[in-house]
């Protein structure tokens, strides 16, 4: 009770779960709140870009009962798959203000989903940007989500990775590093002052779908087909999309008109430092970095990164959080409970980079 | 040039595809078009429901590199994984007209995308149901798009099944049966009069994500956990889901006002008629039932399945689209040409059951 006392002595909301297990309780359920989710759109819709034909053969035919009582189907594997291809959703608001479409690229082993409604039921970054009139293209990395991916070996090497329940808590920043994940959450080691909505982790955790390590080429290929369809455009960026963002701008460097990387992993080919020259950069970092078994490098390798982009002529804005006086965030800053907040930040910067009228 | 010819004269398009193999070229690519698809919404945004937890043990833990040049990460594949959720996304309309929420469940080896933008661009089911004032909530079914899925053979037997490219195309009464399509799609067997819109194929195509034959217990109490989250509700199911529709109804009968069966493969359960006491039954069914080989049996078992309906008290109507002047609709009704005729049957079958104000 001595750890449970203190929390609750700073001001934290504790709450206490059940960690029996259940099939089909969730346990920090809420019902859909309209609250500040609102949005007049002159348009919304999806589709699918990029993708390429594989053809396979050698492979015996199966038959398959797809669903019970019915029909059996012959499932011949051979023949041609299209594979590689990703999904992405707009929302068009219908007064737009925006200067250019926005591109939201997620992190890895997540979806798009990352930037909708938070783990405890508030308006996400899609919500922020949409509301102020950007048409934003919210996209599942090419492998997950609604993207779909092939079983096929051929194309997808390697096994995919699924994080366990604890992973994310100890390496987000959101609990004390390794060790401080407990599955009663009210036990769990959390950051002092973290902005990650606690309570709601479990609901993070089922946003979590299996990725590879395999495929970067090819995620990079899928979202170098997105900003061909829909740029010219702004990329908003997280974690594993850092080299994705930062090398489709070297790839498509007229068509890139301002890059916001939040906490990102990887990053340009140094190759192709010429392309940042007309691309202004807004780099964005939470809480707790220094303490981190991990983050520290991330965020030095990220530093190094930038002074290259400066060297090669480029403007880039790093901003770590506390500096600013905005304290607590975890690596989902967009989930995080002052995710308003940087939201604000990061359109303050795109009004200064004149993106916005 | 005999069959293409025999096809303009019957005044279909013919779009001639190139038919190479090239990483980042979508072959009927079109911008996201604004024309109907607008929606003011009081609220938008997403949520997982359901879902277990299960702890994996005994596995060797790997060290990985999850982005090029950063910081390894030790992967231990023991511990607590989340499983079987599934999530939700919903459109709540500015003014409210549906008497309930409508729940939008999709096929097999197809995700929520279903009902989103057609595959040549046009507005789908969720723009149709919105815009006339129905809340609705779009799912990906456990295991498929954004619901995510376990990697763990302890949890998802068996293997993935993934289609090939022609077997949408000879099974959904698109081509005329097996070995009907061809990948220059001028050159494949369309039915006569099919209203899908062929020359995008390829799009629904790219819709295709991975499915299981062992996981239609999992799908269903996740279904489940959704009546529980949402309703009373109205529930708009297609094809595979058919089972899930009728079953789920049978689960919670007080909470499901109605069920609309587009084209369902399976049914509920013998034992638990007296369900469908108080919800009235809509089934449709498209064209070319008939001549094709596999749905003449799956529109018996639906007929056979809707007369016990009847037999124990309830109310089912029966629509065979062409008996209703309505011509050439495939399996997939909602990305059909004419799918917003279909969209109005439904309306008024509502309309009539009192559900819509």
């Amino acid at each position: 009770m001595g750890r449970l006392g203190g929390w609750l002595a700073a001001g934290m909301a504790v709450v206490v779960l059940c960690g029996c297990v259940t099939p089909t309780v969730t346990k920090n359920a809420q019902a859909p709140s309209p609250e500040g989710a609102h949005m007049n759109l002159r348009s919304m819709g999806s589709f699918h870009v990029g993708g390429r034909e594989v053809a396979i053969s050698g492979k015996p035919v199966k038959e398959v009962l797809l669903t019970p009582g019915g029909v059996p189907v012959k499932l011949d594997p051979n023949g041609i798959y299209d594979v590689e291809q990703m999904y992405v959703q707009y929302f068009l608001p219908a007064e737009r203000r925006g200067g250019w479409p926005m591109l939201m690229w997620h992190g890895g082993g997540l979806t798009g989903v990352t930037y909708e409604t938070t783990p405890d039921g508030r308006p996400g970054w899609l919500h922020a940007f949409v509301q102020r009139g950007w048409d934003v293209y919210n996209s599942d990395a090419m492998e997950r989500g609604r993207s779909g991916w092939a079983p096929l070996p051929e194309v997808f090497k390697g096994d995919p990775v699924l994080q366990t329940k604890p992973s994310a808590f100890e390496r987000f920043r959101i609990g004390a590093g390794e060790g401080s994940y407990n599955d009663d959450l009210s036990r769990a080691r959390v950051l002092p002052g973290n902005q990650f909505p606690v309570a709601s982790y479990d609901n993070f955790v089922k946003q979590q779908v299996p990725r590879w390590t395999t495929t970067d080429e090819a995620i990079l290929r899928a979202y170098v087909a997105e900003i061909d369809r829909v740029c010219p455009c702004v990329i908003v960026f997280h974690s594993q999309a850092g080299q994705f963002g930062f090398r489709a701008a070297q790839a498509r460097p007229d068509k890139v008109k301002a890059l916001v990387a939040i906490e990102p992993s990887g990053f340009g080919e140094d190759s192709r430092m010429d392309a940042y020259r007309n691309i202004p950069v807004l780099a964005i970092y939470g809480d707790y970095i220094e303490q981190d078994a991990r983050w520290p490098t991330i965020r030095r390798n990220g530093h190094r990164f930038y002074e290259k982009i400066r060297a090669a002529g480029g403007q880039v804005e790093e901003v770590d959080l506390p500096t600013r006086g905005i304290h607590g965030n975890s690596h989902m800053l967009m989930m995080d409970r002052n995710n308003a907040d940087v939201a604000a930040l990061i359109q303050q910067w795109l009004e200064r980079q004149e993106l916005y009228h």
